[in-house]
């Protein structure tokens, strides 16, 4: 077991990273809440994958699993409100816990009840994906979609503990493997030239679900997320690093209407345009360039679907530029973008319209050329 | 002009207590959030009372109202989602700041938008009623109405600064000058003997307007509160002792189905059994407890009407204590009362059922005989 501590003041808490030890939630609601109830939030799939191991904690009375329905197109004020009607119903008072047992989706909707259900009530996070594990369910950051745009109702509402099980991953398609490596390879990218040449290497090795490489990157991409929600954990500046491909990202997944990319697909393709942005910015050298590039392209060959490249065969500059601008971390009508200054190293600038442009066409070149 | 600094490190920020000076909501927010636009969130009623006023700040395009419907049967997910819309399609990004301009149900409902839209915009609360000036719109609660229950649903979210316009007041019913009058009251009642004495003595100047009757209230009202929100922002325990007379109050709002008592009018009965509950657990001695109850009951028998009578002469201990028990304070099913030690200070503790019983009986019966 790893254990690293996000330290928030009064806010602090561990992430445990664990392999096939369900028992550490078990345990650390047993020492921590022991005289409350605990109301895990679920879907149908993680709850029948895992029926008969849950089923022992179901024997405790004080559990209630509440499943809600899979997939982003729930991750809705609706679902949140039929969750409040299940808490209230079982008379959930402010000792009530919430554990988030799933991916991305139900970690932002379990941690949106919790931020608001009561005004606050205890949260624990138990990612199922890699990508929630190195990403959501690190840092606070809560909320649902609405009908015009994604994520933009939420709270900054900081878990009590995060315990990362890499076991869930062993039985997680490789698209959704694939997804959660975008992820580390950002912090790579961002914050640790290490990760990013030890990921460039091994990444196959993900595929294979090798349990030390799983573990070493699911904790390297903790620590890193750690340090930077702790300097900023609002999202002044700082922490719009991690953002990293994001802006691209967000308007691919909006202009497909969330059905073509996977946002850890959107991701690794924005990142190839965040880099020639800042190989254009003269930020990166030619080699660094070439370097990263390859890695990505090689990883989103990986990824891309015939519908990803006609997708990225119709879409036009104003269209994606308009998208851009209404993001949430948008300010003014003025895109802020994340750069690399370096490998390992962002920061976050507005820059002249054509530049972005350039670096968009070139990502819709490259993503063309794929076989 | 009268200021009260609210300290909570960060988000420390001013009440203003003014009369007559609507321009310090623009001084504000041209000082503050130059560079921002700015959504007034209030009702028709109000917007059409101060139509002139406002259409001066209209003039400004960095305005927006949104308007929403009258009444707490309008604080509800749906009010809010529909919030939400307006900002989405008016572009309103991080800068975007809302002002709550209205009564309580105002308060609420823009305090949740602000604490929610992309994780949390800027807020300023204008009240416009004497309860909302002395209770709802300082100290960061926020939220909504569940269809099972009140405020089930919210978040702690401090404003930026809360401007009390007492001409406000003006135009405000009597039955709301009465139902502002219950908190006031209550702030002397748990922490300032002298306000308790004073009000008890001036009360019929509030039904006056008289200016500095109004002013002193406010002010004396809204320190006090700051002081005890400093302290425990988050409601750990001492913030409870606010909710004197509340856990009464929020049982008969719930059980008449929030058709019969404004939220004041039920904490005013709330007081009366809060009193007798402290009385009866031998912490006010008669002389105290009869000069309490005598204001409370002058006051009171001025709110009453024959619906109440009717309500309170059908209610039985039975329907209460069970309502009392799923109140949002109650804890394990074990109700905390806040109690009075003495004129001027409060606690927060269980009593056994009967000596509640005795209570409830005793109110039951005092409203009875009112003519």
């Amino acid at each position: 077991m790893r254990e690293i501590t996000v330290h928030l003041g009064e806010r602090s808490y561990a992430i445990q990273i664990v392999h096939h030890d369900l028992d550490r939630l078990t345990q650390f609601l047993h020492t921590e809440y022991r005289y409350s109830t605990w109301f895990v939030v679920t879907n149908e799939s993680i709850f029948s994958l895992y029926a008969n191991e849950l089923k022992q904690l179901t024997a405790d009375k004080r559990y209630h699993f509440i499943l809600i329905p899979d997939g982003e197109s729930h991750k809705t004020l609706d679902t949140v409100d039929k969750v409040y009607t299940e808490l209230i119903q079982r008379n959930a008072d402010r000792n009530a816990v919430i554990v988030g047992l799933g991916g991305g989706v139900i970690g932002d909707l379990a941690g949106f009840v919790a931020a608001t259900y009561m005004r606050g009530i205890p949260l624990i996070q138990v990612p199922t994906t890699l990508l929630a594990m190195v990403d959501s369910s690190v840092g606070g950051k809560v909320g649902v979609n609405h009908t015009l745009g994604k994520n933009l109702i939420g709270a900054f509402y900081q878990p009590r503990c995060v315990i990362a099980d890499t076991r869930f991953l062993e039985t997680l398609p490789s698209r959704e493997l694939l997804a959660g490596l975008s992820e580390i390879i950002k912090y790579g990218l961002i914050a640790d030239v290490e990760l990013f040449e030890w990921a460039s290497e091994h990444w196959e090795k993900f595929l294979a679900c090798e349990p030390e490489t799983l573990e070493k990157a699911v904790t390297r991409s903790c620590e890193i997320k750690a340090v930077v929600v702790e300097r900023d954990e609002m999202e002044g500046s700082l922490r719009m690093i991690l953002n990293f491909g994001h802006t691209w990202a967000h308007a691919f997944e909006s202009l497909s209407d969330y059905l073509l990319f996977s946002h850890g697909e959107a991701v690794m393709m924005g990142m190839m345009g965040g880099t020639k942005l800042s190989h254009l910015r003269g930020y990166l050298d030619d080699s660094d360039h070439g370097l990263i590039q390859s890695t990505l392209n090689a990883i989103a060959a990986r990824m891309v679907t015939p519908e990803m490249k006609l997708f990225f065969d119709k879409i036009t500059w104003d269209e994606f530029d308009h998208q851009t601008r209404i993001d949430k971390k948008a300010s003014g009508g003025r895109v802020k973008w994340v750069l690399l200054n370096q490998i390992g190293q962002a920061s976050v600038e507005s820059v002249p319209p054509e530049m972005a442009e350039e670096a968009f066409n070139f990502l819709k070149y490259t993503i063309a050329s794929f076989e």
